[in-house]
């Protein structure tokens, strides 16, 4: 017998160690994606059968290993991170690989799908569990995401009308798709739900004369945001208040959500729906815009635990509950999931670009964390694993409403 | 005291007959509507308080008015259609403000709308239950519908890219939209469930180059559609095919269905979504055009009873049962809603045109049933108690999607 390393590609046992067998075992559970896995401490290498594997997962020592069987969702990206796993290849066509291979379910979901969604309940987004929630992930600090972020700091979806637009150009874009939605004009009253940094407040302002209401429970972006107003002069214009989407009050032309619903969850929806409804006037318009699913799942877990504590991606159906128990009309619902990959692949080469900045002011492991998650949303868009939706609605008397939807495309 | 007939407008008893407090209470539990009620055998007049009346409905007997007080959905379209109800005044503007004045439900829907949904349940929609069901509106004869459908005989919602637009260019322009909308090229197959007379899958040929198989279990539909087909030339290019929707198989470019969902009923959505899932190829596209709701309710139980046995129009909510149990991709959606509402003023409007052929076909019965229908859908379409959506989705691996909608807008 050669000692030289090999590849385990059949379910037989032969010569090969536990772990190669077990590993075995847990590619074939995912659907035989085209990877190959090398454990650096016997050279030993595994793969699914018959495929040509697209990148390789090099794993350091035995206790990663047994990690990544017991776990594999949570501890992949946590050994990641630690450095104790390497991937020698493309790291979004692996990450791709992976949501592509995985078994579809029936009606129900999947056993396992079903489990993860029990065992895995997101943190509660109370008054106060939101707090601690957004403090975690957009406390991180402006100068982090000011890294790879571009001018406009908009953390969400940007809206590409041409695939060459460069990022700046698109996150514009999307505001101006958001604004033509609303049919915005000037002198109208926006109140304005999760602002993030303040670009959309911002740009309603100085660009369409809107005076907006901006609630955001982040300090240090709305910190940012009101400098920004102060600069730009906009002091006038718009409003950034510190407090949560539930306490919003008084009647406006315009309720618009970019990016908030993601750390809603959906026992508050219904609520939400409320807020968006008292904030209308009788022919006011509401736009929300969200990363969704195509069916109702958890987030993936080690994305919710590291990344997003407390988020939840809803499913259009589920979308639904924070209109149809306040007999909130929806005109339009658009799904532009393919320009958040382009979106992150941006982002992705701007945080390359960072990176030794990045480990000055984190770690390695901040610098691996982040680019996993990146990656992997990538391959989330890209898979169809992750979608976009922005959905237009008014109330159910408003006749004011266009007969086409050529107003969203002036040229 | 006088005995000049006099309007009961305070809920005070005085001289006023029972009857007359009781439509009292009937009007305040509906909102207050402005309408006043005559009964022609007393000349007793009620209305709601302090408001100026739309229209005036006049009771004949005092049976029509206790089956009024009874059930006063069924009760108000059956003694309508039998004379025994009149309207004076502008039956659209009456219906409307019926629509506009009923009371708004919380959360959970009002207590009377929860019970209607339980008393109510429409014939169940089985392969069997279907063909009844379809049998007893769509082939109520050919001629019938000829006289104010217009030239495409489409039964369903067009499309007005201008409020001028006549008729037949907006039943066009609607075969238009739904085709750019699902990106029709020549030589693309496309399997139609629910093709009414014919006209979209005849369009899809003759304009687009398309293949076509059109499923229908109307009879009559069936076999107009087979002689247009023939008067055309198309036979070659469309099939049409006298069968249930779940017994469509193959593969096909496109899935496309327009005015069938209706029919379709909630406990049958999952399976719809299976066939059209297996029905795509993984870069095919799909479009469901359907009646809906803004939450879910039952359909008025008079039109359900009289006019549309087995039909329910779905809210948002409840037609992603088709999409989300199969991982289909909703792109799109669209509400188009106040274009039904123009669509029936047409269809109204040449009814009454036709109205003396009408009664020589069938009665003065059916004439009045007929425009009360048409009439009532003007007014839920206007007042927002039904909506129309459009749908498109693909399968979750198609990334063959185009980047914006401008391409449902060509200029």
């Amino acid at each position: 017998m050669s000692a030289a390393p090999q590849t385990v590609h059949s379910q037989g046992s032969g010569s090969h160690s536990l772990e190669a067998r077990l590993i075995r075992r847990l590619l074939s559970s995912l659907g035989d994606p085209p990877i190959e896995f090398l454990f650096k401490w016997t050279g030993e290498r595994v793969a699914a059968p018959a495929t040509a594997p697209v990148a390789q997962v090099q794993v350091a020592d035995r206790g990663a290993l047994l990690g990544l069987l017991a776990d594999p969702q949570v501890r992949f990206g946590d050994s990641y991170s630690a450095g104790r796993i390497e991937v020698a290849g493309d790291l979004v066509e692996l990450l791709s690989v992976l949501y592509r291979s995985a078994p579809r379910d029936g009606a129900d979901g999947s056993l396992a799908r079903r489990v993860a969604g029990w065992l895995h309940k997101p943190r509660r987004n109370t008054l106060s569990g939101s707090r601690v929630n957004i403090h975690r992930h957009y406390d991180l600090g402006n100068d982090f995401y000011a890294l790879w972020l571009g001018q406009t700091m908009a953390y969400t979806c940007a809206y590409y009308p041409r695939l060459d637009a460069d990022l700046d150009e698109a996150q514009v874009a999307k505001m101006d798709h958001v604004c033509r939605k609303l049919r915005l004009r000037a002198g109208a009253s926006v109140v304005e739900a999760g602002c993030g940094w303040g670009s959309l407040a911002l740009h309603m302002a100085s660009r369409y004369g809107a005076k907006v209401r901006a609630f955001n429970i982040s300090k240090q972006q709305i910190a940012f945001a009101r400098s920004r107003a102060h600069e730009l002069g906009l002091e006038r214009s718009v409003e950034f208040i510190e407090d949560d989407y539930r306490n919003i009050a008084g009647e406006h032309d315009v309720f618009v959500s970019v990016g908030m619903l993601e750390h809603v969850g959906p026992e508050n929806y219904a609520e939400l729906g409320r807020v968006a409804r008292r904030s209308l006037s009788s022919s006011g318009r509401g736009l929300i815009h969200s990363i969704g699913r195509n069916r109702p799942a958890p987030l993936h877990p080690w994305i919710e635990r590291r990344i997003f504590p407390g988020a939840y991606p809803p499913s259009i159906g589920e979308m639904m509950q924070i209109f149809e128990p306040s007999d909130l009309s929806v005109l339009d619902v658009e799904n532009i999931r393919l320009h958040y990959a382009v979106t992150l692949r941006h982002w992705l080469e701007r945080y390359e670009e960072s990176v030794d900045t990045v480990r000055a002011m984190f770690d390695e492991s901040l610098v691996r964390m982040w680019r996993l998650y990146l990656a992997g949303s990538i391959a989330a868009f890209e898979s169809g694993e992750l979608q976009l939706f922005q959905v237009v609605f008014t109330t159910q008397e408003n006749n004011d409403v266009p007969l086409t939807r050529e107003y969203m495309y002036p040229r």
